[in-house]
C-alpha cells in the first residue's frame, strides 16, 4: 500500500544490506518512523515490543529473524536457538509458530554454508505469499460485500483492532476486502474502533486515510449501539488463530463485537490467510491467550479539571490489572471465514483444504 | 461512605454558607479537590463538565442548583430559567428531569419570598432520600447476591462505569449491594471495567479502594472473555433511564455487557432508585442518546518507541470521531431491577410502583 503516496510494505528486505526495515507501529499515528532490525535480538524485540504486530507480520518478521540470526551463525545449535527465541516472544499467533516450522523444515536439512542464502530466499517467499494471498483475499471478501452494497447504495463496515497491510506484509486481511471495495468504487465507510488498551484502532484510522477511505473513530464500548441501531452493514475482522473447529481468537473485544453483530442480524467476518489456520488445535479453549503488562492499562489519559482529557497520569503499581490481549469467538457467531482460496462457514474450513490431515 | 476514613457524601451544603461543595470527579483519581458551588452557572457548569456525573448526583446537584439561583432572585421567571438552565446541561439522565419537575412543583405555588429557604430544604429532602434510598437498593441487591456467594464462597461481580457513591449522594446504586456483601463478610472482589473514553471505572476503582475492597482494572474489550470463562458470578450496573417496558439506558458499553452476561448465563443486573425510572418513555428507543464531544477520545495515550505508554497525544480534529454517551438495554437482557422497594423483572417494574399511572 501507500504512505504519503509512495508504496511500500509493512517489512522488506534493505537492498545490499543483512538487515530488514520495519514501521516502528507504537509510534504511528504520532509519528512515522523506519527502524532498521539487524540481528535475532532485533527481530525479537520488535515482536515482543508490538512495534511490528499482526498476527501474518509477526510470522514474516519472525522469517526475516531467523535469516538475520544465521548471518552470524548457521550452525543447527544456532538455527534451534533462533526458533526458539523468536517462538518465544508472544503466545497466541499461530503464524508466528507456522513461519518457524516452515523456516525450519526447509533449512534444517541443508549443509550449514548454504543456509543462510536459503533463509532468506525463504523468509522473502513467506512475505510474497503473504502479499498475494491478501490480495485474494480482498477479492473473495469483496464478493461478500458487493450484494450488501447494492442493497443499500453504500457499505458501512465495523473493525476491531488493525488487520489491515500493517498487520501483514501488504494489503491486509480483514482491510483487504474494504480496500478492494474502495477500489471498485464502492462508497464505503468503516467504523473504526479504538482497541484499548493498545489503541491499535489508531492504526487503522492512519492507513485507510493514507489510501484515502472515510472512517469514524469510535470507542470500543460503542460497537453495540452502532449496530443495533442498524448504522453498520457487515463486522470483518482478522484472527491470531482460528481452531480447527472454526473458533476464532483474535484482539480482545472481538467476541464482543460478534455478539452485538449476531443479535443485530449483521454478519460478522473473519478475514485471514492459511498460515492463521491451526488444524492441529482442535477448539478455542485450548488456544493460550497472552496476559500482557499490567501497565498498558494503568497509564491512561486523564481529565483535567475543565472536563476536557488534559495529561498522561499513571496509576499506582498496586493497582491491580488483568490484560488478556486476546479472545475467543465461537464459531457459530462467524458468518463466514474469507482465507486465499475463498469464503467457508467456519465450521467448514477444512472443505477450504482438503490436503489438511491434522487434527 | 469514606475518603481517607473520614466520613463524606459526595454533594453537601456548606454550613452556614449559600453554597454547595462537591468532589471535582474530573481530578480523581489523581488528587482529591473539593470545589464550590454558589451559583447557577457554577452547578450547570459541574454537570455539563462532568465534575458530577452519575445519574442520581446530577439530579440532586440540579437540586441544589435551583436553591443556589434562587437565593438571588426567587422570581417566577429566576425559577423557570433556572429550571431550563440545568434541564439543558445533559439530555439521558431522567434523574436530572425528575428533579428539577419535583422543585417547580413544590417551589412555584410559594410566594416568592418563602422560595429560598423552601428551596434548600426541598434540595436537602432529595439527598436525603436518595442515600436512604441506596442503602436500601444495598439490601434488595445484597438478598440477590448471597446465594451466588454462598454457592461459591465467594463473590465475582463486574461492574461498568461508576454507579457507586460518588454516582450517588451516598453509597450508590449499582455499588451499594457490593459495599452491603462487603460490610456482611462476604468475600467479594469487583472487575472494574475501564469504561472509555472518560475512564470512570477509576472512580469506581478509587471509591472501592477508600472502601477497602478488592478490585481488579479490566479493558471494558475483556468482559467478554471473563464472562465466558467463568470468572463472573453476577453483573451490576447502574441505570440514566429506564423506560417503561423495562428497556435500559446506561453508559455506553453496557449492552455488550448484558450480551455476554445472557451468553454465559450469568445474571446481569440494573440497580436504581425512582428518581431513575421514567414510566412516561414508552421503550429504550425514544430514549435520547448523548452525542458528547470528540475530543473525549482525540486524545489518546500513546505508546512509546519501546512498547510502552509514554505521552498523551492529540489526534488531528479532522479525524472523524463518534462518541455516543449511553446505550440501551433491552429489558430481556435484565435478569431483574433492583430498587429501593425491592426487585422485580425489568418488564415488571410497575408492579413495584403500583401508583403509578403514567405511560
Amino acid at each position: 500500500m501507500k504512505v504519503n503516496n509512495v508504496p511500500t510494505r509493512s517489512i522488506w528486505r534493505v537492498a545490499d544490506h543483512a538487515a530488514v526495515d520495519i514501521i516502528d507501529q507504537t509510534a504511528l499515528p504520532h509519528a512515522y518512523r523506519v527502524l532498521r532490525l539487524a540481528s535475532l535480538e532485533d527481530a525479537a524485540h520488535a515482536i515482543r515490543s508490538m512495534q511490528v504486530r499482526g498476527a501474518p507480520l509477526i510470522g514474516a518478521t519472525a522469517a526475516y529473524g531467523v535469516a538475520l540470526a544465521l548471518l552470524r551463525d548457521a550452525s543447527d545449535a544456532a538455527l534451534a536457538n533462533a526458533v526458539a527465541t523468536l517462538g518465544g516472544t508472544r503466545p497466541t499467533a499461530v503464524n508466528l509458530h507456522w513461519a518457524l516450522q516452515r523456516m525450519q523444515a526447509h533449512l534444517a536439512p541443508l549443509p550449514a554454508i548454504e543456509r543462510g542464502a536459503a533463509a532468506w530466499r525463504e523468509a522473502e517467499a513467506i512475505a510474497d505469499e503473504d502479499v498475494a494471498q491478501n490480495r485474494a483475499i480482498g477479492e473473495h471478501g469483496l464478493a461478500l460485500l458487493r450484494p450488501l452494497a447494492e442493497k443499500r447504495g453504500r457499505l458501512d463496515v465495523m473493525t476491531h483492532c488493525n488487520a489491515g497491510w500493517l498487520a501483514t506484509v501488504d494489503h491486509g486481511t480483514a482491510l483487504s476486502p474494504v480496500y478492494a471495495a474502495f477500489d471498485a468504487g464502492i462508497d464505503v465507510r468503516v467504523w473504526v474502533s479504538e482497541t484499548r488498551p493498545r489503541n491499535q484502532g489508531l492504526l487503522t484510522a492512519w492507513e485507510l486515510q493514507q489510501h484515502g477511505v472515510p472512517h469514524t473513530l469510535i470507542a470500543d464500548n460503542a460497537a453495540g449501539l452502532l449496530l443495533a441501531r442498524g448504522e453498520v452493514d457487515a463486522v470483518i475482522v482478522g484472527a491470531d488463530r482460528i481452531a480447527a473447529n472454526g473458533d476464532v481468537a483474535n484482539k480482545v473485544g472481538t467476541y464482543l463485537k460478534a455478539l452485538a453483530a449476531k443479535e443485530a442480524g449483521v454478519p460478522f467476518y473473519v478475514a485471514a490467510p492459511r498460515s492463521t489456520l491451526d488444524f492441529g488445535c482442535a477448539a478455542g479453549d485450548a488456544i493460550p491467550i497472552e496476559e500482557r503488562e499490567g501497565d498498558e492499562l494503568r497509564v491512561v489519559n486523564g481529565t483535567g479539571s475543565d472536563g476536557r482529557p488534559a495529561a498522561v497520569r499513571q496509576l499506582a503499581k498496586d493497582e491491580a490489572v488483568a490484560n488478556p490481549a486476546f479472545d475467543v469467538t465461537p464459531a457459530r457467531f462467524v458468518a463466514a471465514v474469507i482465507t486465499e482460496r475463498g469464503s467457508a462457514a467456519a465450521h467448514a474450513l477444512a472443505t477450504l483444504y482438503p490436503e489438511e490431515r491434522h487434527g
